[in-house]
């Protein structure tokens, strides 16, 4: 029988078993006291390197992710050897709240049965910061099962899905050849979160003209260290994914020779403020259920007080 | 000279000092110590009776605005004199942000010089939550200097403006004939906001349509005690501003049989958990200054705690 204890959980995770790991996500995902445990245990643990991948719907990212699972586990990463890839498919819009999203996974199915992919649709019933925090948490313990890589794959570019892909150490925006897919990322927030552009379906016509437009707001952005490199792909016959993987190679590279750690510690902050605001938000959300804040109501309308005063009042008492 | 204490300045307000009233609707906009102590002062008095205005821009709301001061003062609300009638101005996405916005209120000019009437442009520089709560806090203060009755008028049908306006005993919107503007109301919220509907600029084509579009959407909003009347104003010539007036007392008399209490109770939670979120917010931005959150951030970099036991940390040691 499965355990229920997180710590005997992640033991058992990282002695291989899918079982348990998938249990840990699901605490993950639900929130709760369990959430908490896993999170206390997966953060005290090595960081895995994760890969964002965003871009409009129907750009072909799935399959695009699922091209580069081949590339990593045949040519490693950079000079690492790398036995197990994990993904996470992110889909905040998706009407599924617990386990996975299985219609857009089906691609994956090759993988599904391979002892060294570990593929994972992330909803959220219960996590207190929903989605943008479930992620990270489900990261560290991708980490504490110990995968050394992520590929965090999020489907949409809403802002939520944008900060979720962004959250990476190296995030790959995907778009397709024709006019205005370049302006989309452009309004959607993309371009300042790329790293890696990518232009699949570059066997349509429309390749040029993209690869000018996003060249051309790249310029406007400013001279940076890092240029994001515009490369392209047909996903569908693996066409360009081992040179995507080299990019991707290059800028793990170029970021761990100096700004791996600024980067960490700036995704540190964020996560850590979200949380802090989850974590206050829901005290409100406490404080206005009870007898203490019916009764400063009262007062108010009886203009024996006034809202700041009734607001201290209040988050004095807790 | 004028005083800087908010007791004094209250009591000569209510003596009949615009000086007075100017400084205290300042310091209600600046935020900190003198509008804590203002509201403080404000909210223990009477509360007038509100009544918002918004729609599109352009719809001809400050030109209506202008005309129910005249229809009020000539003939009062309902069997109550009015001797004093105050209006805010409030436009969010103003870039000015201290004092009175000039160009929009030339309109209003013939009343600047009114003794009946006080007129002011709402902007915010420093209350801790904006606009939305510096409106709120100038009504108290308006109320607090004797004006019983407070016409909120909000430039354009963002969240907010709606938001403004909708936090009033009686809700006016403002449409124009013609296709699409009963549609755009609709999908700024505004239809679940109104209390009364004025198509203005009735002497324009499409008024039938509008009216017919209106009607159908409340048709589809059910069945409610209070189905607001759609009324047809030419707000340059005056024409229909009265009966506007008397729809609104109208809705008075309704709300006062009954509704009133709850809405007012309602306003004051809404006003409540927002003081409560902006007083959260600025203790979080106020803690991610602190040298704890920098040591939470380096533990949390180091592996030996989690995101969600360093909120609790910090949240402890406030």
């Amino acid at each position: 029988m499965i355990s229920s204890d997180p710590t005997e959980l992640v033991e058992q995770a990282r002695g291989g078993s899918r079982t348990a790991l998938a249990r840990l996500l699901t605490f993950v995902e639900s929130g709760g006291p369990p959430q908490l445990a896993t999170a206390a245990l997966a953060y005290r643990t090595q960081v895995p390197y994760v890969v964002g991948i965003t871009g409009p719907p129907g750009a072909g990212k799935s399959t695009l992710t699922d091209q580069l699972i081949n590339v990593v586990l045949e040519r490693g990463f950079g000079a690492r050897d790398v036995d197990q890839v994990s993904v996470l498919c992110v889909d905040p819009s998706s009407p599924f709240t617990g386990g996975a999203i299985l219609g857009d996974r089906i691609r994956m199915q090759g993988h599904a049965t391979n002892e060294h992919v570990f593929i994972r649709s992330m909803a959220t019933r219960g996590h207190l910061g929903g989605l943008s925090l479930a992620v990270p948490d489900a990261v560290r313990v991708l980490g504490a099962a110990c995968f050394p890589l992520v590929l965090v794959e999020t489907v949409g570019v809403g802002q939520m899905e944008v900060e979720i892909a962004s959250a990476a150490d190296t995030t790959i925006v995907v778009v397709n050849p024709g006019w205005g897919d370049a302006m989309q990322a452009n309004k959607a927030g993309l371009l300042e979160v790329a790293d890696i552009f990518v232009i699949n379906k570059a066997d349509r016509t429309g390749v040029r003209e993209t690869r000018r437009d996003l060249d051309q707001m790249l310029d406007l952005g400013g001279a940076h260290e890092w240029r994001p490199p515009i490369l392209e792909t047909v996903a569908t016959e693996g066409t360009g994914t081992p040179e995507l993987w080299d990019a991707v190679v290059s800028h793990r590279t170029f970021i761990e020779s100096g700004q791996l750690e600024d980067r960490r510690r700036t995704r540190m902050r964020v996560e850590l403020d979200k949380v802090l605001s989850a974590m206050v938000r829901s005290r409100i959300v406490a404080l206005a259920h009870g007898d203490d804040y019916e009764e400063q109501i009262d007062s108010l309308l009886a203009g024996t007080t006034d809202p700041y005063r009734a607001a201290e009042a209040l988050l004095g008492s807790e």
